[in-house]
């Protein structure tokens, strides 16, 4: 007789639901016949009682079965006439899937900025509509025809944005490249994803910064990987750990964020920046240099990328245009060996057929237009005006009661907490009072620090909502 | 000692080399270093020599160790001073990652065309240039602001584009929905790719279409699912095919495209859609109806979907902006019951944070224009126009010689070979004349069949290319 497996990830009521469902369509059990009883069958199948009586549960949700009491457990005649009819478990389906749901305190904010709109947001990482070149791109729209083409597009992404692509990165980020090694893709998180899924196996085990983005995204966990912890100091990770972990747990790729690393807002600092080739090289063991935030360095020179020192091409840079100028494109850029490119290109023809053109154009055009650098001069202005009016705000309200390394570039502020808190709770506290932001527990392994995103409140949103979550911290430390 | 894993799927020269490598980076054998023979390492490792060669061929390709005539093989001193340096292997990565490269076929004709971009193209399901509506879209985009808006968009899609999908739904395909039952995906690609990533788990079995587009996707695979077949006759699949696979299989999903089918061109029956449907609410079975092509009807009244007759809610529902406008703009949607749709827009976010904003809002203007139906009638008549042409050059070129069914909609004709014959010599017999289609293999179990694509070639290029491909079979059957 079939026994549920214990070893399996399915839940014992789960299968036992779906057995006797099976054994029911089978004929086993015909419409009206009586089933066993949940003793009986918790005896045949040596599991408890409540685990049958979950498994009924399950089934009689569904309609397949129907509990009268005194007269046991029947298989139901069905609501509509002789064939039997239902629906699909679609609950079942959509809880099951290999691919992991977001974590749940970036549900809870999504569900409450969906809730109520006018939630004042620290929690999204990107720019506000008015730091967006709105108006620039609107008048470059104008200008060009965008439609001669509307077939599927190249798959390694648009040629005349590949090209460039080229000299941008020369000129800005001191990388040269070539439009064969530059694949287009869906923002970072894309590149990040095609790495994860084809360039890495489950099992394999990977290092990534602590605190880091990374540790935001289920897609690590999804793809298998066992993650390493790379802590991040005042001065970025320290070399020398990628080395242990390399011993010890023979990681296969490193994923670092080296400017104005999110959430922290650190740099790298310079002398570890040659260590860490060093490392990389000794080893043979690929970087993933992830380096949305670079031009907007507040006092204009921004750091230069570990890809333009490296000679031996262990780096895969990945760039984007979300951070700089605007995330609702989805245009991101990866530079890698050809093979690499190619292979990721190839993949990505089966997840998604590639991307739209039309953003690709836009964005081209935006990025070798005459607007460009008027524009990065005053998106850096502005978000240096708001990162000081976030840090007045804190220092007003919060004295004491907050400690912050003020960063030079970037979008957030990490913020640790004095007093010990539940970041649950204080998530709560927030939301009751109008606020959202980041537990930095989504981050990694610290709890007690709060990531605040000062790009996208304006100035007096900033200050009430620093007024706001004033409040719900004293209510939770009182 | 190590010995290599003779289960695993890496080979045993791969697994060889890399555990010499770490040996050597854990100093085992340091820089200058004489390594064991070839053939004393074979003895303990209990493997061939020629495996050992592999391995050191590989270590050297990689600049780890030399080798000399006579002096046998040492660890490199490096060519850049004393600590070691080497490039990642970025060719094993490149050919690991869990997810699975296109069909070998596809990726021979996309190469192909990379390379000779005049060849005559029956293999790119898409249409011609002329065939998308790009006046009409210049139109609507001069008249109208597309960048209000250019943050991170809505998880499940652009709202006011899932409004008008509403209405066109209930005007064009005779389905009543709601935007909150409606994802936007990167076309019915990316549709696909979220069922088989957040619906199914590895080792389900689904069922799909055969021959099929299915099988042309190795996403299929790389979900880790099982296959199995539901042979497609010219009334198209036969329903108590389903109830046997989920008596014998307990598929859980079923694949199907059930209207102008691709590669096929075959419509459901529709005493057999009311079969299906009834299969489906008795097992509780989900289907996914992939539905791209209705509109293209060339008599004018297209089928109406299977949704449009789901009253329990089976059918999983894709339709899709490519076949009827333009691929390019890689718009496509979903409709699910509303938990399925969030549980992929909230997957979505981790593979790409979701879609460009600009498309959607194209694509929505003008499904609601009034271009939008003499555009449908325009489509319709050209690609009835180049089917009577691609019929009349394959009975001229090779009469006798081919057999087929005439499609009443879509952009392909499957075509049988009457001689037996050896798909990949004839499409390199084909490429090196000049012109590309897709070997029926790639969409199935059978073989000597051919899709011939004959949306995207005009009609000299259709007449012309029927004259190569009837060289390159003439050459190979005699
Ligand atoms: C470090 C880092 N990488 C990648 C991303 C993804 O951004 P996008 O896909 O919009 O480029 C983000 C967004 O917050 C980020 O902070
Ligand atoms: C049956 C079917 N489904 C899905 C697709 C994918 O098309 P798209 O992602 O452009 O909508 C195709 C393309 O050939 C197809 O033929």
């Amino acid at each position: 007789m079939w026994k549920p497996d214990r070893q399996s990830k399915q839940p014992l009521f789960q299968q036992i639901a779906d057995d006797l469902e099976r054994r029911i369509s089978y004929g086993e059990f015909p419409p009206g016949s009586l089933l066993p009883s949940e003793r009986k069958l918790a005896e045949q199948l040596g599991v408890n009682r409540s685990t049958v009586i979950m498994a009924f549960a399950e089934l009689r949700s569904l309609g397949i079965i129907e509990s009268q009491i005194g007269s046991g457990t029947r298989v139901s005649k069905y609501k509509w006439g002789v064939t039997p009819k239902h629906t699909p478990n679609w609950h079942r389906y959509a809880e099951g899937g290999s691919f992991l749901p977001n974590v749940p305190f970036l549900r809870r904010i999504r569900e409450a900025l969906g809730q109520r709109p006018s939630l004042i947001d620290f929690a999204s990482g990107e720019l506000a509509a008015n730091l967006s070149p709105i108006d620039e791109i609107t008048t470059l729209m104008n200008e060009n025809q965008y439609t001669a083409y509307l077939g599927y597009d190249n798959p390694q992404g648009y040629v005349p944005l590949r090209q460039t692509l080229v000299s941008y990165l020369r000129q800005y980020r001191g990388i040269q490249t070539t439009e064969s090694s530059i694949l287009i893709t869906s923002g970072s998180q894309q590149s990040l994803y095609l790495i994860t899924q084809c360039l890495l196996s489950p099992g394999d085990a990977v290092a990534i910064e602590d605190p880091s983005y990374c540790y935001s995204l289920p897609m690590f966990q999804s793809a298998g990987l066992q993650l390493f912890r790379l802590p991040v100091d005042c001065k970025g990770i320290r070399p020398d750990d990628i080395r242990s972990l390399y011993k010890k747990h023979r990681i296969k790729m490193v994923f670092i964020n080296p400017n104005f690393q999110n959430p922290t807002g650190t740099v790298l600092d310079s002398e570890r920046r040659i260590q860490l080739l060093n490392v990389a090289s000794e080893l043979g063991l690929p970087i993933v240099e992830d380096d949305p935030f670079s031009l907007t360095a507040y006092d204009g020179t921004p750091p230069l990328p570990l890809k333009s020192m490296d000679p031996i091409g262990s780096i895969l840079y990945i760039g984007s245009f979300s951070k700089i100028a605007a995330s609702g494109l989805r245009i991101g850029w990866m530079i890698a060996p050809h093979s690499v490119v190619e292979r990721l290109a190839d993949a990505r023809q089966q997840m998604d057929f590639g991307l739209s053109v039309f953003p690709q154009q836009v964005a081209g055009q935006f990025l070798k237009s005459p607007f460009f650098d008027p524009h990065l001069e005053r998106l850096r202005m502005q978000l240096l005006f708001k990162r000081d009016v976030l840090i007045e705000a804190l220092q007003r309200e919060l004295p004491g009661l907050v400690e912050f390394t003020v960063p030079q570039g970037g979008l957030h502020l990490w913020c640790k907490l004095v007093p010990e808190i539940h970041d649950g709770k204080l998530l709560e506290e927030a939301i009751r009072r109008g606020v959202v932001f980041v537990p930095g527990s989504v981050y990694g392994s610290d709890s007690g620090f709060v990531r605040f995103t000062f790009a996208r409140p304006d100035t007096e949103e900033i200050v009430s909502g620093i007024s706001k979550f004033a409040e719900a911290l004293r209510s939770i430390i009182n």
